[in-house]
């Protein structure tokens, strides 16, 4: 007997950004960290724990983490689904609602490509409907497809574009199955689509700290949606998803909005900077609203700027294939990183 | 539509052990923990934790853990998975390996109740070979089962037994799917088949770091197998199931190993004092290799006991099922908490 499905067999594993070890002196735009160290307060909460919380199971429902939720962002603690970084929510998701070819999984492209694997793997067919080149969103054809769960990443990685409400709400009202609005770069739009959670049984919303909270290490994602579609959600997710650190980290950052909301407002200066300098380098950029943007590159093949500037220690992200093949994905950091980047650049054409 | 696959729609969520917070008075004896605090060093890694490590995306291999695993145990490195506990193993290889009616999950009961909630949820079909009263492993029962997946835990809960080398050498040898021996509880025995992925190409072992290290909060379990077998699994295991946190904590108290053991000499005379005391009080005990006691209860009904007990402040573990429903799980905790538990039940017989 194989060891594995068959599946499983022949797939391929996802691969992950690079990441260099911390203290390594890469200069690492390519996995859309923020730039800016966490919380105070979240950090004060790290120190301030004691053995007990480790030495104990964490609560499987992370729920002073979700009171913080709720106070946030005005929704009820019990619409507050928490995973292990909002990857794990998106795997929760498709293993409670995704099978085989009678309940598909939809999503447009180019997006993150996650989605895809964690279909490959459960396995539930996927339907791929590409955005027409000014993205928008592609309703009839994405309720056609009549997927049990249907992604929209807004803010979308990696075209950085963000999807309206009204057009959300256009294609909620059509879907019969699940819709999941992946809002992980929400904290650098000015957009958000959580209200839609209130109007619609279906819905549920993706947020995530690895972004706007700079807790990338920490894993911490969470699913706003109504209790009943969080009942099926919860039958899978694994009990003890969140470890009592992160609970607790989670919960002070989460009660710091100010401080996040002041990062922010420094990575979207520093984007609208950035863009500036690549265009005048010669690079196609639409406006992102994420803490990153994709540069079309003219003069140069991206895959070899890609590799030219990880010689010279800058991490950007390269995606082999097609529609994204001419492009970098680059992570808006400090001013003094970008400006880093900007000269490399300079040097190379 | 409805928004679930009809399996998931279907089944009841697993019902982990109750999780009063910390700081409450309770006497906590109910989900295994370990009644020590957490190596120093483990604390002080948490302590010397700085931001950055925070920001950005931790290492999807862990590797700085699995080097500590190979100096304590003397496995190659690249011979360690590591998960968010051991139970996001137990899913991996679920996910990795079962499938529907073909490629089954067998295991001897009764076990861990998970082996069962992960099977269903896959779906993936389960096999369940009851263990004679002496609890001898049934090798020719559970070979002809034929499971894609053949999981032994080994001390197992709740009976508390071990299974010997030479038998789980005889099944690995006539099974051609997957062996998982599940040794969560290994760190209180005196028995490991951890040799045997040396010799077997479809044998894992899986270890935590819940109960002999005292770190069930911090989520964080692991696999060790030969790379071809450990391959597939890492195509299903989310890139960042592991936490910065938790690899450097984690780490911390893997090096310690002398505190450990020290901890788990201090369960182990407890337990044999706990057991002792039962079986004064008039409860049947088998001998327990882990860090609980599976007692018989002959003069009040199980149930009624795990409900007096819990009005008077001491949790317990009561299974509400067909073999157990006599029987109390009963974490072995400190010599004062193992005392307070006594006398309680002197007072209710």
């Amino acid at each position: 007997m194989s060891y594995f499905r068959p599946t499983i067999a022949a797939m391929k594993g996802y691969i992950p950004g690079e990441q260099p070890k911390p203290g390594t002196s890469i200069i690492k735009l390519n996995t859309n960290e923020n730039p800016y160290p966490p919380s105070p307060q979240a950090l004060e909460a790290l120190r301030a724990l004691d053995g007990e919380w480790l030495r104990r199971y964490p609560d499987p429902f992370a729920r002073e983490f979700c009171e913080a939720v709720s106070d946030a962002l005005g929704v009820p603690a019990d619409w507050v689904i928490v995973g292990n970084g909002s990857d794990d929510m998106l795997n929760v998701v498709v293993r409670a609602c995704g099978e085989g070819s009678d309940r598909t999984i939809v999503y447009p492209t180019p997006t993150y490509v996650l989605y895809g694997t964690l279909s490959a793997m459960q396995p539930a067919e996927v339907i791929e409907i590409p955005y027409p080149s000014d993205f928008a969103l592609p309703i009839d054809a994405l309720v056609a497809a009549k997927g049990a769960v249907t992604f929209i990443a807004s803010p979308n990685s990696p075209s950085g574009h963000v999807v309206l409400l009204d057009e959300l709400r256009k294609l909620a009202k059509q879907l019969t199955g699940v819709l999941v609005i992946d809002e992980a770069y929400v904290d650098f739009s000015e957009y958000s689509a959580l209200s839609l959670v209130f109007e619609f049984q279906n819905v549920i919303v993706l947020r995530t700290l690895s972004k706007g909270y700079s807790l990338a290490g920490l894993r911490m994602g969470f699913g706003i949606a109504n209790p009943t579609l969080l009942e099926g959600l919860f039958k899978v997710k694994d009990s003890y998803n969140i470890d009592a650190i992160a609970t607790l980290v989670g919960t002070a950052a989460m009660r710091d909005q100010a401080y996040k909301n002041a990062c922010a407002e420094k990575v979207k200066t520093s984007r609208s900077r950035l863009t500036l300098d690549l265009i005048n380098l010669g690079f196609a950029i639409a406006e992102s609203h994420g803490n990153f943007v994709l540069a079309t590159s003219t003069a140069k093949r991206a895959e070899d700027l890609y590799l030219e500037l990880k010689n010279r220690g800058i991490l950007v992200r390269y995606f082999n294939q097609s529609g994204l093949d001419d492009k970098l994905r680059i992570t808006v950091g400090t001013d003094e990183q970008n400006q880093r980047l900007v000269e490399t650049l300079r040097d190379l054409f």
